[in-house]
């Protein structure tokens, strides 16, 4: 009942079409799931989301676990009642958060202790705790606790955070498998070894070897370029099970998304549609805009003709735009529909293609039109 | 077919129920007007102000005509097409505004020359040109440029300013009758004269004679105490021509609109449910609440047991603690939504009452339960 099945393969790609039967519903794959860092998608209701026709979000551990606390959450029912949220929730195991935004972070083999970045409180987090947090707010998919070497970092360094790294995914394995695990709920692990081929391949052979449901690849876009991210991603994913869900932490832009789908790739997640939202950034399939210039002052248009959203099925570029410089709330949230939508119609688009076995000529034409008139921002 | 008709009156008060028809339809009253100062309910789409049972908002034509600028809006379909708000719109003159916004203010029998608080810039606003604006932009209710003297002020000074109000006003009615005037839009007069009965008075003969669609009281809320807003608006009211929309001006607190409804007031305005629920303060029939308290940290029941509005269908007063205090944008939306509902229902309910003879019940009934709970705040 619950698990993962391959529905369909494009015939010519690594392209896969998936379901992932979870106990707060079905995800098909591949999927994109935007960020609720703190418990809300920023600027969206949930009814909003659904309308935009999320299937899953992402919220994070880090934040929930600092404010409002798990067990405040837990004691509400969980998460997806706490946010009025029904379908499913991935959430990340705080250990990326703890690394980049928590101060006098000490790491022992044990865990990590770190400094709150919102009142400097000291806290500890272990692979076990970070499992106990994920249980108490009740997510569909738990993450495991990594370490996620900074880019660039040394062989040594990378050498010593994987050992860590796959001591407490083996740790986390069996706090789950004694104390959590339940049907239609999924523990992933996270495959790390920075840039470098070898580690990448003993972290996913030793991951395989402790087994999970599914499993990430992280510690990429962390600021390496383009071309090196391609290749890691290119040889780590041809490593990982067949029948297993595959995801690729905090990646992306449209065009990364569909070189990772060609590759097998079934899941995302990435704070760019939200944030690049909130600033005005806009997704079209010519490319991204950005909605405070000028040229727009008197542009009736939608963002993107023929885009369903709510935004573009009901508001002008102008209004958009004098809504981001009046600095208007309804800006970021007008903003965010469309870009979350512009966001899950790709995947919507990409699971047809795969079905029709055109997943490379999708590409390569949304490649061509996307890239007419792309703007660096 | 267009016009005001009054539908019932309460048996026992002054209170009226009646019809307002306008070109972009019809609007009940006793009615609250939510405040989109910069052709926006600050937080809301214009989805979920209908939701509320919106059905007249009020734009503030001095943000307008800085930003966008009324011609852009007017060049983008008037400013219904512009916000997507397809429902009645007041807008008011500009001139509370420019006096209590803009700086640099050289007011002669003309106009009134002022700086931008945006960019400096000098602009220039005339009664005549107030109404252009407001023409360019659309509106379904036009306000006259007056001059709203601040509280307290001398006898003198409000005697010159009420003069100039008057002659604003008489040049208003002229310029409107020639360039403007269509079925279904209406001009109101605004009353002015201080705290003063006598300048009142004046004031409101004056505008009589002169002839308006509708009848306006401004000046009040500005910072007397209430037991003399209270006094002005008592007398007011009831020199105001009975078979003509009488709108207050700025008002305000649930207790405020009882007041003046009981005394035959049919309109109002107020930044109150809006602003303040930005800031955290939620409006029960018990009085309001402080949403960022610790009481409500493990609170699970809506802000309101029995409120149809879509937060309180949705999300706890823990969850809504939780977002304000995480600065989250779904916060000001959450609680907007909340208040302008509470504000509405108020007026749905005021409505009931006076059909049903029971308004004056219906106010005790009300104050007796609100003020038992009622915060200073």
């Amino acid at each position: 009942m619950y698990g993962f099945k391959i529905i369909k393969r494009d015939g010519k790609t690594g392209a896969r079409k998936g379901i992932l039967k979870t106990a707060h519903g079905d995800i098909e794959t591949p999927i994109f799931m935007p960020v609720g860092t703190q418990a809300t998608v920023k600027a969206l209701t949930p009814q909003q989301l659904k309308e935009c026709n999320a299937q899953i979000i992402l919220s994070n551990t880090y934040h929930l676990f600092l404010r409002p606390g798990h067990r405040i959450i837990e004691k509400l029912g969980g998460l997806h009642r706490f946010m009025n949220w029904k379908k499913p929730i991935l959430t990340d195991s705080g250990g990326y958060q703890v690394f980049s935004l928590a101060e006098l972070r000490k790491i022992t083999e044990e865990g990590v202790e770190f400094k709150s970045h919102l009142d400097g409180s000291v806290k500890f987090i272990s692979p076990e705790i970070a499992i106990e947090v994920q249980d108490a707010l009740n997510s569909d998919i738990v993450m495991v606790l990594d370490e996620c070497p900074p880019y660039p970092s040394t062989y040594d360094y990378i050498n010593l955070s994987l050992s860590l790294t796959i001591k407490w995914a083996k740790r986390a394995k069996q706090f789950w498998t004694h104390s959590v695990s339940e049907n239609g709920r999924y523990l992933f692990g996270i495959v790390q070894g920075g840039m470098i081929k070898e580690f990448r391949r003993k972290a996913t052979s030793e991951l395989i070897e402790i087994g999970f449901d599914g499993y990430a690849i992280g510690g990429l876009s962390v600021g390496e370029p383009k071309k090196l991210m391609y290749e890691v991603l290119d040889y780590s994913t041809c490593w990982l099970p067949d029948d297993k869900p595959r995801y690729l932490m905090g990646v992306g832009k449209p065009e990364d998304i569909l070189f990772a789908v060609e590759r097998g790739i079934d899941m995302f997640d990435c704070v760019l549609p939200t944030r690049n939202a909130r600033n005005g950034q806009l997704f079209t399939r010519n490319g991204p805009i950005n909605i405070k210039r000028e040229e727009f002052k008197l542009d009736d248009r939608p963002v993107e003709e023929g885009c369903d959203c709510y935004t573009c099925r009901n508001f002008s570029r102008a209004y958009l735009r004098h809504l981001f410089h009046a600095k208007e709330i309804l800006s970021s949230t007008l903003n965010t529909i469309h870009n979350v939508r512009f966001f899950l119609k790709l995947m919507e688009d990409i699971r047809e293609s795969i079905e029709n076995n055109r997943f490379k000529e999708f590409k390569e034409n949304f490649l061509n039109q996307y890239n007419k008139e792309v703007e660096v921002f």
